[in-house]
């Protein structure tokens, strides 16, 4: 058996006994029946997902893949190939927006170079697992081969696995790659049967001639990929980035050490529909950050069934919105496990 | 001159200038442009409400102001009022809702007594500041006297001059007092001219019988005070309550030093809108926590022309939404400081 299988075979769906369980401790607490709306929904779930009452977010983590992508050479990004490798500097040296998101919120950040085209310089802050130097070109051939999408696939699940043996009890993911709306474009159009205009946004600023060739790439992806795009890790493999592959592991492998995990924006909800495609049992273990001003994201949860905890019109990518709404499951969890009953503090009730 | 007069005298708008240098310093930031959403809206606000790039968020605080309704003598509550003090003994001992959000957000929360009917043991975590012992049955008379009304308001008015003394930079609200969504809805329709169906909801958890009673009481009492209800400290005194008048003094108080004042829930709303309509310049010192599922909440939302942060499906109050939405601008604003810029990361720009 692959690593993928094994993962795949230890994931269960949550026991839906233990939702309803936590909905009776609810009542219990003093405030009105439900007027913790979402938060109460969250901590719940969060319970059924940890078997548990106890329930802890102690140890946070986010973990950003960073990859590069082959199908730049389409003209379909505002930004020049090169700044996914200074990105990755600016993470490490703590200048970006998830830097200050995280740190404001007490996560912990990881970054993990999954495949950026040019070399970075060692840094013993940088998790390097890397597939590739970047994905091929998508409109010409596959973005990846079977072996390339297995290591970088079993990245994320080592990612995981590593978290969990820490203590981490809540995960989120982020990711960056210039070109990767392209991808995740292609890759929401192929899971979600959507016509490439319904799922095609600006991303990091494209305009109307970027978008041109931009949908152009998609549709041409598609059409030469379409026999491989029947199933899940095909669509991921022929037009799909290494970043996306790693995410997509890394919450299998959260799923299966039932890991609370918020996913992020569009790109990063990606990988979660591919994870969720490969594993529906999967599907119980996450939760929608926010939903961003991308097209494709709102078709994407929608499919998914994933109701996004915030709605900020943002559309940054590298785990922004998994630092805010990984907070909001923090207080979610923190008022389930921290309110007095309605006995212990000798409240009245109705 | 009266505290209030003097206060609402040292209330300036915001200079649009301020909010105009901060979006072309958003630019100068490592992501695309205008990618951080509302978080960038927010963090261009607190510039021009500081004044200053070199904003903080490192002394949050949540002021609960809990107060007791006459108009519970209506059946207006699914709670009896024993639950105010009940609730004002649980805040003091941190297992309520807001201990825990507040805890989880690292703000620090004080409980004010601004009128509870019951005699509340001394602590020195309570704030007494009490103007009367709860409200009068506005049904059958004003709610309160002018003298009472001044003396709330004035609490409020130095519970925020005391704040800006210790150096709090960023400022929220919250409510504890049973009967209190009547006196809201009873503000509301007099504030925004709507009809009594429009803004009266389930509160704590009303049912069909207690929304008539509650519908009927708040009819009654406009009928009553229709006279009075021209002017917002009008309503205030003839259907408003002890902790709404403290509320709408320290929403005035937090616009007269300066600082950001995050609202809550719909009574907490009540009050900021009172302290808008009292002095129409504070309006740009408030940000929208949320938005409950209360329906005068969203009127009141919309009268101020404030986008709230979150929509949580919450209705509970003590400052939980507050504590929720003050960590996204907490965000906003270590975003906007702490970001390299394109230049300073040597990060290719478009």
């Amino acid at each position: 058996m692959t690593p993928l299988e094994k993962t795949i075979q230890q994931i269960s769906p949550v026991d839906p006994a233990w939702i309803e369980a936590a909905r009776r401790r609810q009542l219990e607490l003093t405030k009105p029946p439900g007027s913790l709306g979402r938060l109460e929904e969250i901590a719940n779930r969060c319970a059924a997902i940890r078997a548990s009452f106890a329930l802890t977010a102690a140890k946070p983590r986010i973990v950003l893949f960073a990859a590069d992508h082959g199908v730049c050479a389409e003209g379909v990004s505002a930004y020049p190939q090169e700044v996914t490798a200074q990105m990755v500097l600016n993470f490490l040296r703590g200048g970006a927006a998830i830097n200050a998101l995280a740190g404001v919120a007490g996560i912990e950040l990881k970054v993990v170079d999954a495949g950026v085209a040019a070399g970075l310089p060692h840094s013993e802050e940088l998790i390097t697992r890397r597939a590739a130097a970047g994905t091929k070109n998508f409109c010409k051939e596959a973005a990846m081969t079977e072996l390339e999408m297995h290591t970088a696939l079993e990245a994320g699940l080592d990612l995981a696995a590593e978290a969990a043996s820490v203590g981490c009890d809540l995960l989120g993911i982020g990711e960056m790659g210039i070109g990767n709306t392209t991808a995740a474009s292609a890759v929401t159009a192929a899971l979600t049967d959507r016509p490439v205009d319904d799922v095609v946004g600006r991303g990091a600023g494209a305009d109307d001639d970027c978008l041109a060739r931009k949908r152009s790439a998609i549709a041409r992806a598609l059409a030469l990929h379409a026999p491989e795009c029947r199933s899940p890790l095909g669509i991921l493999r022929c037009v799909g980035g290494l970043e996306m592959a790693s995410l997509c592991g890394f919450c299998l492998g959260a799923a299966a050490h039932r890991i609370p995990l918020v996913t992020d924006g569009f790109i990063a909800t990606a990988a979660t529909a591919l994870a969720v495609k490969v594993c529906p049992a999967s599907n119980d273990y996450f939760f929608a950050a926010h939903q961003s001003v991308e097209p494709g994201h709102g078709h994407l949860l929608a499919m998914l069934g994933l109701e996004p905890i915030l709605k900020l019109d943002m559309r940054l990518g590298e785990g922004t919105g998994a630092a805010l709404a990984m907070k909001i499951v923090q207080a979610a969890i923190a008022a389930f496990t921290q309110m007095a009953t309605f006995t212990s503090a000798a409240v009245s009730n109705r």
